[in-house]
Parts: structure tokens; C-alpha cells; sequence
């Protein structure tokens, strides 16, 4: 993992360099309901309206950007549970290659069908029985193309960091920024961006409560496994984080705090109400924390928790939203 | 009507002045898709992230800032089927001074909630048997209050016309801009905008079928009155266009063209699905005549039809999205 472990705000920066005129710079918005609430400043980077409705787009076409000719001749594959799939797929068709995604015969029905539309070959398998990476890997073997997993990779890391880069400098230094953890390429790659441009940010991973492998994975200092959890934030039902995100998470990451299903819905309600907004379960992720007072938690100093008297009053807290990618049913299901 | 005839783009100027820094300068979003399906480049100007959620707070504001001091004294009243009450109610926050609120028995609870949050004191009345207007100039005599109508004053009119004025200043000159039509606030606002930044753009009102008061007023050059129409635009029943609105609207708005109410629950779940917004069903009027292929209409020359002819094919047009407040369960029941 020496590769990863070298990664540093230059190459946030060369991957920004990439996207220029490909991605979307998108909106920072603010609410005054949403401060009185969390009792701080909060600067909600919206990736919702990124191209393809997520964040996924910057890792993927970033990493796209960096194939040789052979690799373009090939084409590239990867597995998802969804944004990243749509992103794949999107990217390839940019570059003018083939894309083969494999996602869970469970994934978002609009997921599934904006990857198509995107031209991309979607193939199935059953998250609660096949392992993903096995058949990604034997399929890319087969077939010669290059595997971009949808987290565990430099490249997307990196691309991915480029939303929080863009935030700071569009809002200048914070003293929070709160992340949805799924893979941990968005908190990684947010990681080193703070680390260039908001050195004294404290960085905080959110995770929902029926996943809290990357929390426990930061405490022990290994990467913990546990089964697929069960939790409407479809993005993070992943077993475990990835190991070059890993390698980033444990140096620079300074918590990672977990959110209930319930505060996630309660989230994308106020999102809807309040700010006019789309967000996915899994975007809710990071705001949830803050508009539910899930962090700063009312740690005890004794106990060693780093978030003990932490308090957020007055402080300038980034959120970044990952996302926006929800069936309308089901958007509408939840919400109601 | 003198005053209202000799309404120009400089008075917009001055409502511009008046709301610097009190109004949010809301963001023009554009969509690939969208493009593709209205074949022409749209700019979407978004009030529904405007301070309480529509364009509203614009006028009223606009209104209240020229208030003497015994107008400040006895306090502002007026009459709304939701969105101009919350604009009233937060203008006169702002300016510390009274607010007096009717309002339908029926307007979407959030808007009376919003309301009476804001401080506005709120009394009902039954918009199908009771004559509102006669309701409020009676108590605003009795109580000394004044009266600031949701559309039919000049002050609101030019107040409103700065958010058409944003639109101008950020993306230049356009072809066509399409706008909401209730009472005719927006619409008279918006034209004498572009009357000043972009006198080729033809200016189009857009209202609900059920409610053409507006339409069948300009065909045949004076106000025609029409039943309370039943629509889910409930910012658009309205019975007439005011009569300040109609002399600037019968001087400069090309025509006034009608969308269905199914074509407005298209046009929100294209937004909530694809551009990731929520907007109320009046907020979807000018979106819904680009979006479902109503403006231009394949019109018949020899009708003397003034949409003949007028492709919209690579055309810029602008789109004024009124706002975003809509009762979530009412949303949800409506995108499901």
C-alpha cells in the first residue's frame, strides 16, 4: 500500500486538473433554518447536482483519464451498487470506450436504468450470496478490461476529493467537514483535500448505524468485515472499507460517527421541505449528523472520546451531500 | 391606471436596490436533459430557493421598504392564498411592524404554518363563497393597516420583476422567457425586465387550463373574469388578473399560453427525478409549456395564431421556476 500511502493533496489537485470542463462545479448552498438547528455555520456542498446526480462521477472519470491506449482498446468493467455504476458508464462514453458494470440484482431501478442508458452493459448478481470482486475480477481477466472498483483505488480517491477542494475554496477554511461513508473514497479523497487547503479541519466520517465497519475499522486500526448491513442508505451497504482508503482514513480522518435510518429520512424530509432538495439516503449521511445532533456527541473526556466537549456552537461546518439518485416511489415513500 | 401605464424597467432598477442584500440571488441551473427534450437551451432561474421558498418575498418586500412612518406604525394586511402571506409575514418581520394575514381556508397547511412561524397573525375565509378583497379592505380600514394585495399593486409588480432581472444579468439576452400566470405580478414584473435588458425576448405567461382568465384578458384586450378554476397550481386560482398587471401585461407580454395539470405532475417529477428539485405545481407553469411541447405550439398561421411558426429549435429560453412550497405529503402523493 506504499502507493496510497504517498497520496497527498498534489494529487487532489492533478485530479482537478483532469476534470476541469468535465465535471460539474456544483453549488454550495446555506440555510438559516438549517444553522439555527445544528447551532453552527453549515456549508452544504451539493454533489446531488453533479452529472449523473453524485459525486462518483469525479473518481471515475478521473480515473478513466489515465488509461493508456490499450487499456481505452479494452475498455473498462466494475461492480456497484449504483452511482458508481451510472459514473462508469457515463465516463466511458465520454472517453469513447466500453463499459461492462456488474451490479446487485437489488440495486435502484433508476440506478439500473440510467447505467443502461448511459451505455453501459449491465450484468447482475446477488449481493446476499455472490462476492462482487471475484466475478469482477475472473470477467475482467476474460475479457481484457480494466477494473476501477468503486472505492478501493488511488484514482478514485483522488477524483473524488475534488468536491471538498472545491468547497474550501469556495468557503474558505472550516473547522468541521462531515462525510458519508460508504467505501471511503469520498472521506479519503476529502481527507486529502483538507490536508492541503484546511489543515486544522477536523474530518469526520458518517456511516449508518447498521454498518459501523469503518468506525470500528478506525478504533481497532485494521480493517473490520462484517455482513451486508441493512439500511435504506443503499451507497453504504458495504462490508468493509477499501484498503487504499484505509491507508488515507487512519492518518487523516479524525472520527467516524453513525447515524440511524430514522435520522436519515428525517434528513431527506428537511432537505425536501426546507431546501427544495433531492437527496438519496445516502447523501443524508453527513447532514444527518449535524441537524440531529449526532456530532458533536456529549462524549465523555474521561472515556477518551475524541469528540468529547467538541461542541459545534458557532463553528463552520462543511457537509458534503453525495447524491441524489433516489427512485421517485421510493423517494416519495419515505418522505410522505 | 396612469401610474401603472407608466411603469418602466427603471422602477425594477429601484425594487433592485431596495431588496440588495435582504433577497437571496438565487442560482440559474441548466439541464442537459432537459435541453434535449424542449430542443432549445433553457435557464432555469429557481425562486423556489428564494427566503421563504418563492418569488413572493421579492414584492412584498419591495412594498414594505417604502412604507412612511405611520404606515410602520399601523402595520401591513393583506389577502393570499399562501405564498405572498409567508412574503408579508417575513417583510414585516424584518421591518419589525405588524402583519395581518387572510387566507383561505384550503391554502396548504405548510404555508400557514410558514406563516404564523414568521409571526403573521392569520384569519380565514371560505375562497369559494366569501369575497376576500372586500374582507381585507374592510379591516385594513377598521384597524388603519395598509393593504398590500398579492399582485395588483405597482410596488409588488416591480419588486417581482427582479428576479427576471437576475436572470438577464446572468446569462444575456434571450429568445423567449416563459413565466407562471396567476394574478399577474410575476408576469408584468418579469416583462418590464426584460423590456430593459432584452427587448427582442418575446415574453410568454403561462397558465393553468382550468384558469385561462389571463389568456382569453389579452385576446380580447380587456379583464374577463372567470369561476375560482379547480388546479393544482393553487398559486394560480385565482378568478382575474389585477389591473395593474393587466396594463402592463396587455403593453408587453407576447402572448399567454395553457398547460394541463397532468403536463404540471410531469413536469415536477422531471424535476424532482432529474434536476433533483422540488418546486410547487404553480412553480411548474412556465417549465411545463417548454418541457411538454406547448410553447411554441405548432400554431396555424392563417388563425392569425401568434406562437405560428415559432419553432423553439436552438432557441435560449428562460424559465421562471415561482417556487418551491408544496406540502410534502401532497408531493409525494403527486411524483409516487
Amino acid at each position: 500500500m506504499n502507493d496510497t500511502a504517498l497520496l497527498s493533496y498534489s494529487d487532489v489537485e492533478q485530479a482537478a486538473a483532469r476534470l476541469a470542463g468535465a465535471s460539474h462545479r456544483t453549488p454550495v448552498l446555506t440555510s438559516s433554518t438549517a444553522n439555527a438547528r445544528a447551532k453552527a455555520q453549515l456549508f452544504f456542498k451539493c454533489e446531488n447536482y453533479q452529472r449523473m446526480g453524485a459525486f462518483k462521477f469525479r473518481g471515475a472519470f478521473n480515473a478513466i483519464a489515465r488509461f493508456t491506449d490499450a487499456q481505452r482498446a479494452a475498455g473498462v468493467l466494475t461492480f456497484s451498487s449504483g452511482n458508481h455504476a451510472q459514473a462508469i458508464a457515463l465516463s466511458a462514453r465520454l472517453a469513447g470506450i466500453r463499459a461492462t458494470i456488474i451490479m446487485p440484482r437489488d440495486a435502484p431501478a433508476l440506478k439500473v436504468q440510467a447505467t443502461k442508458e448511459y451505455g453501459g452493459e449491465v450484468l447482475f448478481y446477488d449481493r446476499y450470496t455472490e462476492n462482487r470482486e471475484d466475478i469482477a475480477r475472473r470477467l475482467a481477466e476474460e475479457r481484457g478490461m480494466t477494473l476501477i472498483p468503486p472505492y478501493d483505488h488511488p484514482d478514485v480517491i483522488c477524483g473524488q476529493g475534488t468536491a471538498a477542494k472545491e468547497l474550501f475554496e469556495e468557503v474558505g477554511s472550516l473547522d468541521v467537514l462531515l462525510v458519508p461513508l460508504g467505501g471511503g473514497g469520498l472521506l479519503a479523497g476529502s481527507a486529502l483535500a483538507a490536508s492541503g487547503l484546511s489543515p486544522h479541519c477536523k474530518v469526520i466520517g458518517v456511516e449508518p448505524e447498521a454498518g459501523n465497519d469503518g468506525q470500528q475499522s478506525l478504533r481497532r486500526g485494521e480493517i473490520v468485515h462484517i455482513g451486508v448491513p441493512k439500511t435504506i442508505a443503499d451507497g453504504a451497504m458495504v462490508t468493509h472499507v477499501g484498503e487504499h482508503n484505509f491507508e488515507v482514513i487512519r492518518r487523516r480522518v479524525d472520527d467516524i460517527v453513525t447515524v440511524s435510518d430514522a435520522q436519515l429520512v428525517e434528513t431527506m424530509k428537511f432537505f425536501a421541505e426546507r431546501m427544495k432538495m433531492v437527496v438519496e439516503p445516502t447523501g443524508c449521511l453527513g447532514a444527518a449528523a449535524a441537524l440531529c445532533g449526532v456530532y458533536p456527541a456529549a462524549g465523555d473526556p474521561a472515556a477518551g472520546d475524541p469528540a468529547a466537549g467538541d461542541s459545534a456552537a458557532g463553528k463552520r461546518v462543511g457537509i458534503l451531500i453525495s447524491g441524489g439518485n433516489v427512485d421517485l416511489s421510493r423517494f416519495a415513500e419515505l418522505v410522505a
